[in-house]
Parts: C-alpha cells; structure tokens; sequence
C-alpha cells in the first residue's frame, strides 16, 4: 500500500485531529527524491524522521441554510419524505472536479464530506508544477465555505488505500453516495516512469476495490458514483455507445461491454476500474454510476466564484493542463499553442459548471441495486486544431496575437481519425450544457490573462513521451 | 510491492547465493497470521525475526546433451543458423504448468530459466492444503533433472513485484521470449477475503507490468508469451472470438478487442493485463502472445513421468483444484461429484501436455514487434455435467460407486447458458490436440485411486462464496 505509507509519512497538522492511524515507511522515500523545496501547505517530513503519525480530520457537521433537502435514497424508494438530507462522500474532493463538486453538493443541500489524502499537492511538489490560480489549504476552504454559507462540509484526511482508515471514513459518515474522484487522474503523469505508471494503476485500481468493499461491508444501499473516462473507449472505427453495445455476430445477438481502447496507463487503470466495479454490481449488487467524462475546461462554477479563498485549481502545465486550459494560458503569455503532430485529435469536451451538474443528477437519480450504468459525460466534440482555432479568435478580440505551433507528439495515438461519441443518457436525466459559447472563451481568455504573472513558461512544453517512457526513475531538470 | 516484502521476509536457504535484495517488513504479518505448521521446504520465519535477506539462486547454466536447437528470433529473421538455444524465462516455473512447460522446452532444447518466489507453495501451507503428489523442492526437482538429461535449468528465486529483481533476471539471462504463468491464479482464492482479492490484483497487474518495462528496457526483442484465460470472456450470448471481433455498427466496421466479462478478482486481474499488454505492444512495439487458457487437467508429460522427484503438482482443493482434477479425485475416495448448481457451466479444457505444447507452437512462432496475438488455448468444451458423467463411467470400469451430488453454487455465474469458443488459431500453427480419451480418463482416474491415501477430504467441499466475500480478513477453521 504504498500511498499510505507516503500520506502517513508525509503528515501534516490538522484541528481537530480524532483519529490517529500508525503507519509504516516506505514508497515516500522513492517519491521525495524528487520533491523540490518549494514552500506549502504541507509540512513534509522525510520518512526517517516523521513515523506513525497520520491524522484524520472529522469534524462534526451541522448542515444549516439549506436551500434544498435532497432525500436518501431508501427514503425515496419509500415515497417518504423527511428533512434529513442525502450524504455524499466525495472522495478526492480537494482535487479540481472534486472541490468543485463538493462545493456545489453542499450548496445544493447534501450533506458532504470531502475524503482526500491530498497528494495531488505533493505532485505538484515533486514535478516543479503549480495551479495559476492560488489555492488555499483544504482546512482554510472549508473554514471558508462554512463561514460563508453556514455549511459544514466534514474533512477525512487519508488514503483509501489503507483500508483502515477508509473503513473508519464509511463507518462515520454512513454515505448514501460516493463520489469517487480520488485517483491519479494524469496520462502523462502515467506515462513520466515505471514508479509512476505502477503508482497509479496501484493506487487507482486498489483505491476503488477498497471502496467497492467498504460499501459492501458498511454501506450496501451507498450509489457509487466513479468518474470514468471517455479515453477507455480510444478512438475506434465505430460509433462510440454508452457503456454497451449490441452486436449480432453469426446469426446470435448480444449486449455487451464496449471494447476498450486505452492508451495510457492512467487511462487503462480507469478500464481496470470499469470492469471491476461491473463485476461486483453483478456478484454483489452494488449499484454504480460510471461516468465516462471527457476533457474539462474552465475554472469558476457559482460557489468557487464565491470567494477567492474558495477559488478552484487551474492546471495548464504540460502534466495536468488540459488543452483548452492550456491553450488559454499560452495565448495569455504569447506562446505559440503548441498542437500535438496534426492536431485532429479529437474528444468530447465539457465545461466543469456541467461535471458538478452531471453528478448531481447521478446521485439524484440512483442505480438500482445491481445496476452497472455508464454515462458518457461530456456536451460537445472538438478537435485540438478546432480548439487552438477558437482560442486564436478570442486572442485576437482581446488584441493577442496568437501563434500555433505543431509539436512532435509526446503520445502515442491517431492523428486524424473518426470520432462519433454518443451523450444522450445525462441530457435525459436533464442535464443542461454549458456549451462552449464566445462568452465563456473570452473569460477563460481573460482569466489567463489576470493571473498570466504567475504563469513559469517552462510548464508549457511536453516532456513525457509514451515511448520514452523508462524503467528508471526520472530525473528533474532544473 | 507487498509480495517482495511477503518473499523478501520469507527467506530459505539455496546454494550458490549470487546476489542479495534487501526488503522491508510488511504483508508478510497479515499473510502469514493464517500460516499453519505443517512441515515444507521453506523455512518460514516471523517478519520480525528475519529481515533483508532474500537470495536469487542463479546458477550457471550449460545445455548439454540436446536433442534439437531451437534458434533465436533474431537468427530465424535473417536465415542465419548457429547452434546457440533460444533463451527462455519461464516465470512461475515453480508451479503446475509452468514446472511441466519448463521442463518440455528445456528438453526440447531451448535454454531455460525459471523465475519463481515459490509462493504458490506458501498458499498451501496458509490455507492448509497439499498437492495430491508429493512434490520436491524446486532446487531438487532441477538437480534431478539434470542428472537424468545433463540440462540445466537456472533457477532465480524471487518476486517480478520487485523490478530490482527481475531486472537483473533480465540482465542476467537475455531471454528470447519470456513465458509468464507468474500470476495468483486461482478464482477461489481471489475471492475468500478482501486483503487476498487486493492481492491478486495488485501481484498479477504490478508483476506483468514490470515484465513489460523490463522487456522495453533490457530484451526489446523478447517475445512475451502470457497466460491469459478463457474466463475473460465470461459467457456471452454470441460466439467467442480469438481475442478480437469485428463489429459493424450504425453502417461502420472495425475490428475491436472482444469485450471482456470476468466473473472473479482473479479473471478480472487477466482481463486488466490483457489491456495494458495490448498497449504496450502499440505504444512500445512489444511482441506478445495472450494465450486465453482453458481449464487444465492432468498431471503427467513425457519430462514429468521420467522420475518421481519430478512429479507435477496435482491440486484437487476446492481452492486450486480444477474440474475434472478434482472429479477424479472426489470418485477415487468415494466422495460425491460436487457439481456446483445445476451444472450447465460450459468451458474450454485441454490437457496439460498440450498446454507445453501450445506453448512452445508460441514461442517458436513469436508474434512480431508491435503485435499483440491472442489464441484461445483449449481443444474441447465440456459442460460440469457432462464431466460429472464421464468420471461416474471410467469409475465404473474400475468398479467405483460414483455418485454425483448439486451443490450450492459458491460461484456468481450462469449454470445454464451458450457457449461457443473459437480456437483454431493454435491448430493452424500445428497443435495436434490430446483430446479426452476414455483411456486418459481412466488413467488419470487410476492415478487418484493410486494416491488416494493422501486425500484430505476437508479440501473437497467448496467454503468460499462469491457473494459471502468479507473485507475482514478470512479466519481458518480447523
């Protein structure tokens, strides 16, 4: 279990601290090798001097000024109607989606509890990498929510990959949902090295086993809500379904699973999930939501915008920017867009104000008992030349002038190819997009441009590539 | 890397130690909680007592006395012959194929080495169950042999979760092809207890992606030939194709990996490196060949039978023990045919000397760089019932009452269902098929009545339910 070594190695001070979880050395010496002396929220420790101490924050919640009661699930089966509201657990919720979708939960009503062990901070640590925007600890953000909205939102700080304390979380909070946002969720993070790419198909597909057996163990009604990904499914020759296909094949005819395609480690430990998850809807009835989301832009949703102490995270780096966010950010500071080979790539796009929107319609809406049930969550398709064309415009009416650049491409993966992705099952539980408009281009635009002084040009560039992917350790040039 | 820790604590003695691993104490307390005291050829001590010290035996090796020799891919791509063997890595050739397949490439003249921590023998000491033959150390076993046919097998001793390890493997040897039965492979065992289903997961994917990285960084040439399974496919309602299909849909065609429904951690575990191994052939231009294997059955091949010492393990547990194994075993002591539910589940057999067999037709045909190959590695289908009969008739013959009794299905599976596999592509590269013969029967039959002293009627009964699967961890009743 190696993330739970490095969490309870790397140990920071929590108030108040209920719990206290021993943990034993290991991965943290391999991965703070790397780790730069930057300063932050973190107090990190190496492993020899700082043992046995983690702490799990579990504060008590007193959900107050609601504006809506979202019901159980049981209740609604019921038809009876009560004032206690629906608990969601959402575990990785300090991470980009997460928090976002935290926030929104609790505004909604839900009573919310955010399980992270907040390694998506030490990545950045270790790879010299940070969010454009400032973001603040997860104790001061919730400190922030609370004194704004009267909204306890409850802290489980650790990893879910040490069963015990995932146990202790599921046990206390008694979840009626889990979102699971809480993996690694970089292909090129993936793809740095062999540590890495082990790393993250052990952290990802062990994380959501153990939270598959917690929700047998603790919580048998629990809907689990799994962020997928819409690159398990590749770019094949076909039409892209739902999850499932129907194939008649020598004269017989079946339902089956959609053929995988991935084409990254992050992206096949995310296959691995899928399968998982099925298999125990199946043998266990657990009911799960798949999501299959496809590529997220954007920054603000309404409660992140509340205070700039609530403010979301914004990756542009070369790691964990995605495209369009990317792109925004190098038009801001006049770097070439840098297109990967021919730039017809292309994937399903969604605005993140429509990720929260899209989870709170799958918690709103439950599985049934057994039911594995996979959604395609993105709104709209681009190819990256499409994208680097929209943000060229928005430039120009901001008076940039934006330059695009072809990059030998880091990845391995089509070039130009066909792409048709079915998205029909959220808009029927009524989603409504946020459709990439000129009106939002032009504020992410602008946001890259507020923040561009904080912006290191040297996140900018791809790094990794899939086929240099090593066996040893990568080095940090500095 | 729990199970490095597991082997780097279990530490027994061989001779010439070579190179020596440190490792760190870990799983091996939660592991070895459920150890019995029954004698072995390990000497198992505390984590505690026994730290940082593990040995890879790696004897010298000098093929003498061959009867062919098998030419290295890359003389067989130029045409050019020399007398020097191909290399091959058998890992896992400690256990009951890949002792048998270990032993037919060696006598075919391949230059072998087998890579193995030797932990199937510690599931039995755990679980409190044997092989039905008495089976000798694995130092023992390649000492006889080569006093019997002057070859030697090398022999490293240790854990492909721990990538220093294989790494020098690696280095050492210059395998032409690396044959991997390196996995947990049992469906029961993957399923009696949540720490055991991380297990299996976590050693099956970590171990096979180390193979792969190891291959990308010191044999870039080497063949992988990987044990797959039949279960990955699960029991569709359509023909089961080799490993892909080919799908019109909404008037497209591609051709697309065949969707994959496991129905245990352990199926699961396969269908998770079936992926990852298909893109590393694409990203990395690896060579593979999945071989999706059937149910095996058998004990005996012409290197097997040549000297008790080295007699193949024989498993008929309801944990390790497969079908028809077992079925031989239950007539030969009078114990009723446990037929699980109503017996209709259909699945691909073969015997397991056409498992070597399979496997060196792969090895002398390797796939080419980039390819990712897939056999369905079988030569008949048999329902449970139909077994069931064909064990009550050879019983019989020998004057056996067998009785056939329906037991509860522990299993979460279909008991009535379709189920036709395609397996030509083995038969086109040359496999001439042991099929089912009732005089195989009754020998294997004949077999289990000459051990049947051995028996410990306990193993027999199945005691480990899909659905009953806990995330505490299993106690041992004895």
């Amino acid at each position: 279990m190696k993330m739970a070594h490095l969490i309870t190695n790397c140990s920071f001070s929590a108030s108040p601290a209920v719990k206290t979880f021993s943990g034993s050395p290991g991965y943290c010496r391999n991965l703070c090798q790397l780790q730069n002396s930057k300063s932050s929220n973190l107090s990190l420790k190496s492993s020899s001097k700082r043992q046995k101490k983690s702490y799990v924050t579990c504060a008590n919640s007193a959900v107050q000024g609601q504006t809506q009661t979202p019901l159980t699930g049981s209740q609604e089966a019921s038809g009876h109607s009560s004032s206690k509201p629906k608990k969601v657990m959402v575990i990785g919720g300090d991470g980009y989606c997460g928090w976002a979708t935290a926030l929104h939960l609790s505004n909604k009503g839900y009573e919310v509890a955010i399980v992270d062990n907040l390694v998506r901070r030490l990545f950045d640590h270790q790879l010299g990498l940070d969010s454009l925007t400032p973001i603040n600890s997860i104790q001061n953000r919730v400190r922030r929510w609370k004194s704004l909205t009267g909204k306890t939102i409850q802290l489980f700080i650790g990893d879910i990959c040490d069963f015990e304390f995932l146990s202790e979380a599921f046990k206390s909070f008694e979840p009626d949902a889990a979102v699971h946002f809480g993996e690694q969720r970089s292909a090129p993070y993936s793809m740095i090295d062999r540590s890495r790419a082990v790393y993250t198909q052990h952290n990802n597909v062990i994380g959501t086993l153990n939270v598959l057996f917690a929700m047998k163990e603790y919580s048998e009604e629990c809907h689990l809500v799994k962020l997928g990904t819409m690159g398990e499914y590749g770019t094949p020759n076909i039409d892209i379904e739902e999850g499932f296909i129907t194939i008649t094949h020598n004269g017989r005819t079946d339902t089956l699973p959609y053929p995988k395609q991935a084409s990254s480690f992050y992206h096949l430990s995310k296959v691995h999930d899928s399968h998982n998850i099925a298999f125990t809807c199946k043998a266990w009835g657990i009911r799960a939501t798949d999501l299959n989301q496809g590529v997220v832009y954007g920054v603000r949703t309404d409660e992140t915008a509340m205070h700039e102490e609530l403010s979301n995270r914004f990756d542009y780096d070369h790691v964990f920017g995605t495209a369009l966010n990317r792109f925004c950010v190098q038009a801001a500071v006049g770097h070439p867009l840098t297109v990967y080979g021919k730039g017809g790539q292309t994937r399903g796009y969604l605005d993140i104000r429509d990720t929260v929107q899209c989870v709170e319609l799958a918690i709103a809406n439950p599985a049934k008992p057994g039911e594995f049930r996979v959604f395609n969550q993105f709104t709209e398709q681009f190819s990256v030349n499409e994208l680097a064309k929209l943000v060229t415009a928005a430039g120009a009416k901001l008076g940039l002038e934006v330059q695009t650049k072809s990059v030998p491409n880091p990845r391995v993966e089509a070039e130009e190819h066909y792409y048709n992705a079915k998205h029909t099952k959220l808009i029927e539980l009524g989603l409504v997009p946020h459709l990439l408009s000129d009106s939002l281009l032009d504020s992410l635009l602008n946001f890259a441009v507020q923040y561009k002084d904080r912006v290191d040009t040297a996140q900018i560039m791809p790094s990794v590539s899939w086929k240099k992917v090593g066996a040893k350790p990568h080095t940090v040039s500095v």
